[in-house]
């Protein structure tokens, strides 16, 4: 094949797929195949960074002109494949760190397994997450991790540290971490996380407080300007993201300005573009990205990862959003899915989701 | 003392050396110095990321107050400086990664010593850099490590390159580590580049493209839209990083999109701001911070580093100038600095800076 045809090929594809990474995704995804034989689909989307879904297409597409294969260890390039790939470029190799696994960051967690120990006590007692509100729980390695790494940065010496919603109870590492004197203050709407904050104060002698907030409304003005960072898992999508950094400029002192940590799943580009529009028009500006620095309970679709941000929040920051918010928020707001269950003893069908009486799937499982 | 005094101690502080990173910026650097004890003032601002007069300015405040000390090896913490930041927070520990130096790429540049004879022959023959254009050349490690973390990125497989200026001569790694067939073209005013570029053509057989070209004239119509990726290193200003992006977003693949890669030093976070907003404007998705990965053979005053980017171009990207441009580029327009010196020899003082016979001290030497 020469140039011309593969880009011909490529070009079909890309129709056939509707990647918004265009042709060069495409070429990605190829090399990514090429880079990591035998790769599970997670893996591959992983280091692709494209949804779960999205690969599956463009794999199945790929195997259908013999570029890859399907493998009973995972995916394959074919010698067509290594030929079509060799024609665009001659280097594929990997430079990643081994020792970090590309992060830049070395955080042994067996120097940290006491504390892991002492967290996940807690995190054990969420239960299930209230998908309905966008919940999806990080692992209690992620919630160390991130103050850990907040630590790398110089951002444990703030003293004062607000969690914009908290259902990850990255609160509790943050208290163990950060000084004795130091504030934290979770905002969130799920009374079950001011239940667990308040054994965690007892038990390991904090003064976590928690705010119960529907952050929807605005920020009580007692908090406002009082914080010198925030930490915020956002629900997922573009407004909630809006929402949930509003508020956390809100809370930040105006005067000397701080930090901010975001946690996001990646988007497609167009949707990137449009956050990284919205940030700096609220004047946040990205310090720091790490890809796939969280990991998730479940959460497959996004192969269970989401990106970690660092804000330097100016000390002119604005919020987009600095009133009551009653627009779309949650991912099923904007997308409702209604799925069909049946019980496996009844046989009964039940609708599951918006409107209905199990609004996810979760709550089903409950019954 | 108490928290309250110390942060009465760290306003007024703070009010002298006029930080645009406010306390929280002061607090980072005290704990640099504890964090790395005995530093030199070059790595104390790399650490930090502030200007070495910036940093030298906050040493010497807080000296004057007891919090530091200037010792024969470097700067030292005191007594009084642990006590103060044991106040603010207990955790200072570093978790970059000691084996890829915390940017999460190991490039063992013992596997490419060859590679780095090779291109050194070619980059050792450029003379002093013309800081009348913002010329400050970047080492020849860093040319090779830039197209080596393009690799990595999966940026090898575009088959056509355009350098925005390339004085740093990133060319000939980038056509010795692409496909053969791929098309590397340079758009540079100083013609120096392009002889050197014709030598390496001939020596390494190569064929990359040289078009003698000011870069405040429009794109010439034959070479817009033709290449799936950019790499340039602008003037250090923010309307030579609008100009230069600007004509990188006019050669990339308008349907298709495409990737930059984009050099440039850190500046006070209101200008760093500015630079993503504009950035955002025109359909540059930051996908990648790196931050001090550039190194460059002079450039003190910023440490002799700056970051590295990764700029995703999306397909409706738009150019912020699209015409010739006839504003104000180079650092020199922007802050002439007129300096004198005095021969040794003939005690004569001459002049030198804008408008006048020298415009920088390098071409006054080669006299």
């Amino acid at each position: 094949m020469d140039r011309d045809s593969i880009f011909t090929t490529l070009s079909q594809l890309e129709n056939n797929v509707r990647l918004h990474e265009g042709i060069y995704g495409i070429i990605k995804f190829l090399a990514v195949i090429d880079r990591y034989p035998n790769s599970s689909m997670i893996n591959l989307s992983k280091e692709a960074g494209f949804p779960i879904p999205i690969c599956v297409a463009i794999r199945n597409e790929l195997a259908k002109i013999g570029w890859c294969s399907r493998e009973s260890g995972g995916t394959e390039i074919t010698e067509l494949g290594t030929e079509v790939l060799s024609k665009l470029g001659k280097f594929n190799e990997s430079f990643s760190c081994i020792d970090c696994n590309g992060s830049g960051l070395k955080l042994s967690l067996e120097n940290y397994k006491d504390s892991l120990i002492q967290i996940r006590k807690f995190t054990d007692m969420r239960g299930p997450p209230n998908t309905v509100i966008d919940q999806s729980f990080a692992t209690t390695e992620t919630s160390l991790v991130r103050v850990l790494t907040m630590g790398d940065n110089y951002d444990l010496f703030h003293g004062s540290y607000a969690l914009i919603g908290d259902s990850d109870l990255t609160c509790i590492p943050l208290a163990l971490f950060s000084n004795s004197k130091s504030r934290v203050v979770v905002f969130d709407i799920d009374t079950r996380i001011r239940d667990i904050i308040d054994c965690a104060n007892k038990k390991l002698k904090l003064n976590i407080e928690f705010v119960e907030h529907d952050l929807r409304k605005n920020i009580p003005e007692e908090y406002k300007n009082q914080f010198g960072c925030f930490v915020t898992d956002p629900p997922y999508t573009i407004n909630g993201l809006n929402l949930f950094i509003s508020r956390g400029i809100q809370l930040i002192n105006d005067t000397q300005g701080g930090v901010g940590y975001l946690s996001f799943g990646s988007k497609p580009p167009q949707d990137q573009l449009q956050i990284q529009k919205n940030l700096s028009k609220m004047g946040c500006l990205f310090t720091h990205i790490l890809p796939r620095f969280n990991e998730y309970v479940g959460a497959q679709k996004l192969g269970g990862v989401s990106t970690f941000y660092r804000l330097q929040i100016l000390s002119d920051a604005e919020p987009l959003i600095c009133t009551d918010y009653e627009g779309i928020l949650y991912t099923g707001e904007r997308n409702p899915t209604i799925r069909a269950y049946q019980c496996k003893n009844c046989k009964i069908m039940i609708e599951v989701g918006q409107g209905n009486n199990f609004v996810t799937i979760e709550q089903l499982k409950e019954v």
